[in-house]
């Protein structure tokens, strides 16, 4: 196969967009189906990038002053039945425990046994669980707000799945916190919503639009849910991460009162906001290209492959001598707050392949080492965001300094390419005929227009008929630009808010 | 109530050392138990003393070249049924998925339905769902060694629960590995066993017993368990890690083949091994005083509570300047490689109901600032491990240094004081009198002799007879000194063991 004409991964997004997704995640050996209903297995490669995604977000939980705390993974079923919507809304896809205990059937195998009285639930989402200990642990305004995270994995019986993107079981954390009043509540579960935009544009260099979810799209029993929607290459939207402002909903569902400053009792305030791996999802859909995986270097499991190349035993020492010394002068050097990691490569493979093998896994650079180099005192680099075959030549001396440059200019790079991407393809379109017409796949690959930032009424009636006809729904009605009067995209009725509206995962 | 009479937790460790555990568990605010069955709340301070162990752990993983992953929580029950003696072990306490979804029933309340085809049991350990997934990665010697970790919630039916020490659901790692020999797994195993055990001596300040369990006493499915038993104030013992060394066994359960240098297919070898937030229970019991919890400075959440003391709003502006300006000087500072966290205490309580809140937590250090310490430059510092009122006056320039020095000295001396409670309660005992007398309890508190180190035939009727007599069981067959000839503690035949035996948790 001659890389000159194809490319590593087949087939590219112009050809089928799903299927890349799917070739990109293994040729990365990011993650893979197991032979549980739904369930992934996340390998190695993946997995760094979740710890890379936990570490930052834990710490800019913990400066806004939350704390990290573990409650059950099991909800009884009465407490799931306290919040109708809520039961509503995850009733019809959870995981049930029902027994305690497998048994001899008598015939070689095993059955079921010692029943429950009351079966539990595997957490779907932790409110009603948290909740109650929250009613515990809140007894007056001195102990608010009460600001909790937890890190965990959830289980939602989900149809059809897809690595990262929907899972039966995944990976996430949950905000839930408690407050005094309705504004100390909004302002926190605004204040997450700006933690989880800041995060995914200067971490994940994915640009998102903050916004409020309509009443059919928001979190089962909230007030209001906000969210950070985000395009992906094939220009449908995936939300990123949610903000839910509860009112007293839950507060009232688990029990949880507080005597306030006027010494009256009272319902407190709650919200609660998650991010899972799906984010992982959204980082490969972003910024991946036909050759496989790409990775803004500041959640990069890995910056560096160095991959000495030698044809004898001779070369190769002179190769390896200096290939050790760029690693050791590298090891605990950082661009920005990230340290650097690098992976000497010295498998018994032709550089060739171990430089697509990295190209794939999406590593932000690779250095090359021959015996040719070792004699000039420079090695090539090669950057992931450029095409696999340009290179430069980096006089050893100064490669530290080329190195920690060049992972921030890449940083910007990736966020600018996204930046640019979603703005040229967010169209103001007034016109109902224009609106569907952007929505009709073009080609094969079903590749639509984007996302269309049209007139709504409001009504529940345009939103479904929308949907109904192009699968296309309201991703947000966004904090900047919305207030505008119009005539809504479906009905041409008066209309007073524009609204982005997208195809979505 | 004179905090000079009567000690922070009631009752003590000789009135009632179960419950005393428990107190403390409740003043320092670690954890409680949850509506769900056997499932604990693991609250804000008891989780950070996890994250701490995860932190070092983890960094101890990864420099012995293992890679982090994460695999299904189910395990569908025909993988469970595969090795005959793992099933046998956890199949009479485990969480059994039988459904998929919640219906209204009529009642206004919800019934389980969508009936699986077959059951899903909640992880109770992950060989055989994470054999599954090694069966495909592992096909060559090229691909070995094999070496992954996993941190995840595991959960076991327990009848009997208490907080940390046995709970239905529990947080661990298990570190899973495939080898091309059984040389090359027994190193692994052993490798591991010494890692667990560093890590207990070095940062939780306990000392551990290296040694090899019996066969009643080992993995179900492994053909060696090695495990570090530690001792608590009550001389029980307390299991505080092991690892196992698998053979053959789990890799021909879950097809586990690789073709071997000389090109044949072949089974491979595999280890598994794992701590829990059992730890957190050891940690309690084996350093923790009447007046809370006691924690070695290495693995506790914060260091120093800095608790400014004043009458009115000009002392107290005096007061937080001088606060304020030590906790500016110590952040960012270590001890060892340990990052040192402090805790400005201002809260509208008195100087004592704060000092005794942090005596509680086990805070290592304990800084009061009052206006006489603003004038004369010099500050009240009390340390956890010595008399609560026993404070020593260090001159502000100097602090920094006291604290960094003072915190080393304290690590060491936690240990040296545990160390020497154990040794001076492992006893030689060769004669069966001895032995019974030994373990018979002394007092109302139940406390007995400790660890006997005697000979056993290695027979497991004698075992078992112990075991029904003392509840006195083998810990472990320890690496060091256990090769001698004896006589039986039990049955007075020839023996060529001597053996750690103790009352367990």
């Amino acid at each position: 196969m001659s890389k000159q004409k194809k490319t590593a991964i087949e087939p590219t997004r112009e050809e089928n967009y799903a299927e890349w997704y799917q070739q990109v995640i293994k040729a990365a050996d990011l993650a893979e189906n197991s032979d549980v209903r739904g369930c992934m297995v996340i390998k190695p490669w993946g997995y760094a990038i979740w710890e890379n995604i936990q570490r930052v977000l834990d710490g800019m939980f913990r400066e806004t002053g939350h704390r990290n705390a573990y409650f059950p993974i099991f909800i009884p079923k009465s407490y799931f039945e306290k919040e109708a919507e809520h039961v509503e809304g995850f009733a019809k896809e959870c995981a049930v425990v029902t027994h305690s205990k497998l048994e001899d059937d008598g015939q070689g195998g095993l059955k079921v046994a010692g029943e429950l009285t009351e079966p539990y639930i595997v957490r779907p989402t932790s409110e009603t669980i948290i909740g109650a200990s929250f009613a515990k642990w809140v007894n007056s305004y001195r102990d608010l707000p009460l600001l909790i995270n937890q890190w965990a994995n959830i289980v939602r019986w989900e149809m059809r799945t897809r690595l990262f993107l929907r899972t039966a079981e995944f990976l996430w954390q949950e905000g839930h916190t408690v407050h005094e009043s309705r504004e100390d509540a909004m302002e926190e579960t605004l204040k997450m919503l700006d933690v989880y935009a800041s995060f995914a544009q200067d971490y994940l260099a994915i640009p998102v639009i903050k916004g409020e979810k309509t009443e059919g799209e928001k979190f089962p029993g909230a007030v209001n849910t906000y969210c950070i929607e985000a395009m992906m290459q094939d220009k449908k939207a995936l939300q990123s991460g949610t903000s839910h402002f509860l009112g007293q909903n839950f507060a009232k569902a688990s029990g949880i009162k507080f005597q306030n400053r006027q010494s009256e009792f009272d319902y407190a305030w709650t919200t609660s906001w998650g991010v899972s791996t799906r984010l992982i999802g959204a980082l490969i859909m972003a910024h991946s290209d036909d050759n496989g995986l790409v990775l803004p270097p500041k959640i990069a499991p890995s910056h560096v492959a160095i991959i000495p190349i030698y044809r004898d035993e001779t070369e190769r020492e002179q190769v390896m001598v200096l290939a050790r010394s760029i690693e050791q002068d590298l090891k605990g050097s950082q661009f920005e707050d990230i340290r650097i990691y690098t992976e000497l490569d010295d498998r018994d493979l032709t550089s060739s392949e171990r430089n697509w093998y990295w190209i794939k896994k999406g590593i932000p650079l690779r250095i090359e080492i021959g015996p040719r180099d070792v004699a000039s005192g420079a090695v090539m680099v090669a950057r992931r965001d450029l095409e696999p075959r340009d290179k430069s030549s980096v006089a050893v001396g100064d490669l530290k300094e080329y190195i920690i440059r060049t992972l921030s200019e890449m940083q910007a790079g990736i966020y600018a390419r996204a930046l640019k991407f979603r703005d040229d393809n967010i169209v103001k379109i007034d016109d109902n005929k224009e609106f569907y017409s952007f929505y009709t796949p073009k080609n094969a690959a079903e590749i639509h227009g984007g996302f269309a930032f049209s007139p709504w009424c409001g009504s529940v009636d345009c939103e479904e008929k929308i949907k109904e006809d192009l699968k296309v729904t309201v991703r947000c009605i966004p904090f900047e630009g919305q207030n505008e009067d119009g005539k809504c995209i479906c009905c041409a009725k008066p209309s007073k808010l524009r609204v982005i509206f997208a195809k979505s995962y």
